[in-house]
C-alpha cells in the first residue's frame, strides 16, 4: 500500500520533470532565465520585488513576473505599478485550489509571456513550504524567502525548502528589535540542513540589503550563460 | 483531462471524509471532542498552544495534543513541558513530505493517543493556508491563526482556509505598534469571505488574549454536547 503511493508519487514528479524540461528549452530558446521565489505566506516576496525589481531596466536587465496564486491578482495588481509585464497563474480549478505551481502550470502560461522581449522572469510561487520545493517548473535558480517573525525553527521543519534553493532571504530584519529573534540561531539551522548556502539579511520595507538582491537577480542571467 | 484531474481530487477527498467520519466515531464513543489547528508556518500556533493550554486542567479540561509535523519533533518537545501527553505525526517518507495532515495519518496516530483519559484533543496541523483546509481528520471544529505580519490580503488570497473555520485567532497584536497593518482591513477582508465568523485578536507572546482562546477552547466539549 505504502510502496504504491510512494509510486504514484514518483510519476507524478517525474512527469513534472519532463514538462520541466519542456519549459527550460522555450526558455533556454529565447534567452530568458528564470527565478523561482518561494515563501510561506506573507513572508514578503511581493514587496521584495515591488523594491528589487525597481531599477532592474537601468542595470540593463528586461524583467516579466508570473505571479502564482490559489484565487485573485492581488500581487500582480502591486506589480503592474512597475511598468514589468506581469501575467498572473491562478491554481484554483472548482476544488479548494492547489498549494504550489507546477511545471504544467508555468506550461500554461508560456504563450501570455513576451518571452522575445525579456532577460529575466520572475515566478512568484504560492506561499507554503512544503510542495513548491518538490515542483521544478523549469527554473534556472530558486530563491527563498524567510521572515524574522516565522521563528528560527524553520529550517529544521521544513528542510526541503531551505536544501532546494540557491539563495535564502531573511526579511524583515527591521523588526528584530522587537523580537527575541536570533539570526544566527537561524543561520545555524540553515547551515545544519543546507551548508554554506548563500543567504542575505534584508527589510524589504526600509530597503535595507535590497541592493544585494537586485545585484544577485542581475547576475542570475550571467552565472547561467557562464554554465551554459 | 482536466475533468479526469477533477474525478481523481474527488475522490480523493471521499475517501479522506470517510476516513474522517470513521475518526469522528472513535473520538465520540470516547467521548473527546478535537479542535484542528491550522496556519502558516510561523504564525505562532505552538506559542499559543503553550500559553492558552497552561491552565486547562484548573478550567477541568483534560487535553492532549497531535502534533503535525513534515520533519522532526520540535513542537512536541515544546508543550512537553506543560505536562499533557503529546504525539507527534510526521508526514515525510521518502519523498519531500505532505504539506497537510490528512485523516489517515490522523487516524494511524488513534492508537498512540490516551482518548479514555482526555476531553479535549488539539490537532496541530502543519504550517500552511491551502491543503489543510480541504482534509478533515474528524475534527468538531477548526480554529485558524493569523499573524499581523503576514499583510491584511491573506484571507482574499486563500479564501478556503478563513472559511473552512469556527473562530479566526489575529496574533501577534504586541507587534502592531511596529507595522503599518490595519487590523480593521484584515477583519474587512474576512468578513468579505466568512461574514461574521468569530474572531480574536491576541498575542501569544504577552498573553494579551490567550484567556478568551482557553474559554473558547474550554467551550468546545460543552458546545458538541449540545449539538449532540
Amino acid at each position: 500500500m505504502h510502496r504504491t503511493k510512494v509510486r504514484i508519487v514518483e510519476d507524478v514528479l517525474d512527469a513534472n520533470n519532463t514538462i520541466a524540461q519542456a519549459n527550460r528549452d522555450d526558455f533556454d530558446r529565447q534567452g530568458v532565465t528564470v527565478v523561482n521565489l518561494m515563501s510561506a505566506p506573507g513572508a514578503g516576496k511581493t514587496r521584495l520585488l515591488e523594491r528589487a525589481l525597481d531599477g532592474m531596466a537601468q542595470e540593463g536587465v528586461r524583467v516579466a513576473v508570473l505571479e502564482g496564486d490559489v484565487q485573485g491578482s492581488y500581487d500582480a495588481d502591486r506589480l503592474s505599478m512597475l511598468h514589468v509585464p506581469v501575467v498572473q497563474l491562478n491554481t484554483d480549478g472548482g476544488f479548494g485550489g492547489e498549494c504550489h505551481l507546477d511545471a504544467n502550470m508555468v506550461r500554461s502560461a508560456i504563450p501570455s509571456l513576451p518571452l522575445a522581449d525579456i532577460d529575466l522572469l520572475v515566478i512568484e510561487n504560492v506561499g507554503n513550504l512544503v510542495c513548491p520545493a518538490e515542483f521544478r517548473v523549469g527554473e534556472d535558480a530558486r530563491i527563498m524567502v524567510c521572515s524574522v517573525t516565522e521563528g528560527e525553527d524553520k529550517p529544521l521543519k521544513y528542510p526541503l525548502m531551505f536544501r532546494a534553493c540557491e539563495l535564502v532571504i531573511v526579511n524583515k530584519i527591521d523588526l528584530l528589535e522587537h523580537l527575541e529573534f536570533d539570526v544566527d540561531r537561524l543561520e545555524a539551522n540553515l547551515d545544519a540542513v543546507h551548508p554554506g548556502v548563500e543567504r542575505m539579511r534584508v527589510s524589504a520595507r526600509t530597503g535595507e540589503g535590497v541592493d544585494a538582491v537586485r545585484d544577485w537577480l542581475v547576475q542570475v542571467p550571467e552565472r547561467a550563460r557562464a554554465v551554459a
